[in-house]
């Protein structure tokens, strides 16, 4: 017997993305797609034309297992309360229930919290780090996309306390689906498409994320410098994460870290390139955004300046994909026992 | 039981986006992969980690139920021979077995061909005009990219003899994808990024490939005129094609004709966008390149102008898919008495 | 002394080119700039850092010998009689005085032609067929971009009769620049970054420039079937433009005819690179927007088919640039009597 | 009397560059150009058609009063050498001669210095800090791009010592002019056009030049943790530079730092953006490398994370310009006695 699921806000990028990747789940079934304006889902998603279904208004949604909600963070305080009151399992795509200290929330999002009761039920979807919350979860609050590629960039580091804490920076570069479908003169083609733009350049709300992980596996506070910038591709996004660690490390030692850290991870995959390889034709030593475009992988790789002790980790993924729609679904794999990864079994197009 | 497919030549960008197609074919196992460098797949295609299949070189493959060929014309000849002569059925992806005059296939490759018999009763892959024949065949000529994107945007006009047959005009405008993984001046990024390259404008290869199957939809020679360009994005193609009509047509009687014509095919669509729609965010009243990238379909669009009696149809598909390695499978399918979009069920990623 | 010029319109694309060229002009004198909201420059154009000049209301405008209007259409109606009347002469980037058929215009605008004296006293700005007349008039219609390359393209070919008047086909390709500041959905950078769209794909407006211009130098009534396109980059335009001649002719006749028919032009250059090198790295055998980005330059190249006689001619231009704010200023060259040249002596910078 | 300037090696994107500008240079006569296969530049420089200069070979290169070389390092060391020699005084390009550690030059390059003693006298090529030192130099040795970006960025910090200099971290992003012309997987087109590449990410050479300079600034050693990247763009590079401050400053209190270290300098404009006018389209409150491509500026904006206490500078330029070939120019300028901005006056097209 099929999962029914809803998804609410079809027309977004997150939502049209949940709902590409739900159409081919062997173990859903759609039960039904909600849009501000309703009607047939290919008039907004013309990569959609051949699929015949149609999105209704909020009030004439039916009953289901599970609701993905992606809408923006203030419709999603209480559309997720009225869908858990109705007894459907809420996996949330927004920031509303991802923090657990009220005070940041309020502040950074400047408005008060209206279901803080259900903020502290949440369960934060890194599902490499709380994996056994998420399956008996009713509330999952799906990370923010640079969130998650710090997460996992930083985890084995941070769980065995090998550096500063105080010292952990991030530089994230975004291609521009991460900015969604709202119109803007940051991202207008003509002036967006050989350009760079650093946005929301210092205390940006996924530091706060972050922190709170990383400092939970650390087991103290830790303090995150993040700095995003948006770079004229589309799908995907690359953290450059550097740290200093407390004693001298090999690059050996730390790629070994990783790879015991993150086994049987159906979806890290820890790159490291020999070195004889990288002349290949396309091959890199790093890991690349365009491999996980479109996909549920995180890459990860990593290197240590062994002169001035810095270690930097690249972490890639695609923010509609292990950032977003995808690891939702992944989640909510995880929240009705299915496979791990029913339904994400495939790789990025090459090239792309 | 599954077909066993072999591949050959999977570094390439066409056979390594059959390899990554049918990696998720239910139907499909695969039995061996080719290239010239045996080793990893995940070498040379970033987005496999974590697959862990290698190639092998040809003379250590083994039995197969039919074999894709992703290798240069010249050397596809002689590969497709040997299979053939083992019982292995091909669908070879080159130029080498497309065209019907000989004469003119050495004058435009610029070489004898050695296997003419084989040209001979090579099946032309464009099966929404050759599926029983594409059923039987032991060998498949899988079409050019242009040349399938222009004789689907033809076919219905020329096969009712409905516009000059000697003014038939194309505009080619292609990703990157579509010129291979060769290193070129014509396409470093630096060079290319802002810019649009016509190349090839006049006696295109594929002109005859059109010209082939158009007369025989026509009953009559033809002329086409193509002029292909690359443009600065990655994957997809679009056809511009222009015809002038011998009688006064309207917009909905030719739209009406191509609906017909395509009835049943699961992968052609008609895309007409209603007026008012057309200011929608995201929608566009012409099929795009994006819609389609990454997937087997074709979207065909068009209009006519009343005051000047041109009719123009748009085409768009994927070079790697539609007009390369995924009709391949779409061929393979109907070889093997699967159904037509097995293991093709999939939508574009949008934004992508 | 200084030719002193105003500006309306500053702070689109085409008024802000006019003002990035004028402010190194050495024979002219800024005298006023006006925008809808009147304040420093550089706060809409971040590319003038350090560039004092502040725009001001229409109503605070004071003297100066000619104003460019790079205004909506519909605004440059009124505003140029105003302008006029006071004396001051007009070279006017919108589309208000282009056309001779009043009927045409009024259809193609939906709206009446409220200054049709000043439509038929304009001299239509394509300084190649019209150097004596824009020099003495008070009143230019600066061309669109489409129109000044499918003119320059076929110019020499009707003005010697020598094809198919009937038979005139143009696929234009356009950098996003060209669809100008204004936020849409069709220029939003996630949706347009690896798509390319056509739109106005039949009967646009600049057709009628284009046959306008045609008509008169073949001396009878042409047809021009123009179809454009937006592809993902930022500067300039590729107009392919084809032909039928009545009578056979060769590439190098071709050359010819277009090498004497520009001979004395300084800013329409004739692109033919010998065979042998079009293999030098970052050489290309026909012209390249890349090339010409950010000038004046328009280059032109051609090939014939000769199996199927179809002529095919290359024509690049930036729509900033010589379609648009730089030709207005060698057309404000002309009318003082300047060099032709002046204040427009640059290459585009490589690669770019 | 005009300054008789010779350049080796146009061929390239920095030699080229070179020769683009100082073909508009005011007071500036090109003696000779030289190239690896002599002829006419537009062969290789399509931008330039219209340009009548030839190359030559080294051995035919005449006399003149500086020579700009823009050739690989390991050629520069002795064709410097020659130069000098014969009483011409240089501006090398190449990284030949910008450190002031043998050992450290010869690790980093991987081969024997042949000409140490020019090293010693050879000036570091940043006017802002050594205008004096070069002025009277005979050999200016060019600054890499990254290290000009991130110097600027740096220096009001270091020579006030208000900073952690060994926590002084850059993440620099770079179009892919930066990579040069010769092809490479890296840069093929249809693998970066939707990716971010990551490349030499510790130990980077143009680190040492870094912390060189700011060392000297600081009058103490400092660590500077570099990794660049290249995103899909063309012009320019965006360096991201964090840094610590020992005691808590405010933006405004930077700013002003900023804006009186660089008064005077024509070249480094320091962008501050009211907040009230963030939102104007098109407009940013960050530099943005489109705003000065093409161009020799360089624009300078910064924040400050109060909570954290974290310091990020941006920095923008041209890699050809500011960051190589026209920064070489202004050094000309100063070496000659000129004005600072001679032959550098113009602004970025925009949009580009």
């Amino acid at each position: 017997m099929k999962i029914k699921v809803g998804i609410m806000g079809v027309y977004g990028y997150m939502g049209g993305e949940a709902l590409r990747v739900l159409l081919r789940h062997p173990q859903v079934e759609l039960a039904w797609l909600t849009s501000r304006a309703p009607g047939p889902v290919s008039l907004h998603h013309p990569n959609l034309h051949g699929c015949d279904l149609h999105t209704v208004s909020e009030d004439a949604i039916g009953d289901c297992d599970v609701a993905l909600l992606a809408l923006p963070t203030a419709t999603a305080l209480s559309a997720a309360a009225r869908l858990l009151d109705r007894g459907i399992r809420v996996i949330d795509l927004s920031a509303a229930f991802r923090l657990r200290d009220r005070a940041v929330w309020e502040r950074l999002y400047a408005m008060p919290h209206s279901h803080w009761s259900l903020a502290r039920q949440a369960i934060y979807g890194v599902n490499e780090l709380h994996a056994p919350l998420i399956a008996a979860a009713d509330l999952v609050a799906n990370p923010g996309c640079f969130a998650s590629a710090a997460i996992l960039a930083f985890a084995p580091l941070l769980s065995r306390r090998l550096v500063d804490p105080e010292r952990l920076l991030v530089t994230g570069i975004s291609g521009t689906a991460g900015a969604g479908a709202e119109l803007s003169p940051l991202l207008h083609h003509p002036a967006m498409a050989n350009n760079v733009a650093a946005y929301n350049v210092v205390d940006h709300r996924h530091s706060y994320e972050i922190e709170q992980e990383l400092s939970q596996l650390h087991d103290a506070p830790v303090s995150v410098h993040f700095t995003p910038a948006y770079a004229p591709f589309v799908r995907g996004i690359l953290a450059i994460c550097s740290a200093f660690p407390h004693e001298p490390l090999t690059r050996e030692q730390l790629l070994e870290l990783y790879a015991a850290y993150y086994t049987g991870q159906p979806f890290v995959k820890i790159v490291d390139a020999p070195a004889e390889t990288a002349v290949a034709w396309q091959h890199r030593p790093y890991p690349q955004v365009s491999a996980v475009a479109g996909t549920n992988y995180c890459h990860i790789g990593l290197d240590i300046d062994q002169r001035r002790q810095r270690i930097v980790v690249f972490s890639v993924l695609d923010s509609l994909g292990k950032g977003g729609a995808q690891v939702a679904v992944e989640n909510l794999n995880l929240m009705f026992g299915l496979a791990r990864d029913s339904g994400l079994q495939y790789y990025a197009a090459q090239p792309c």
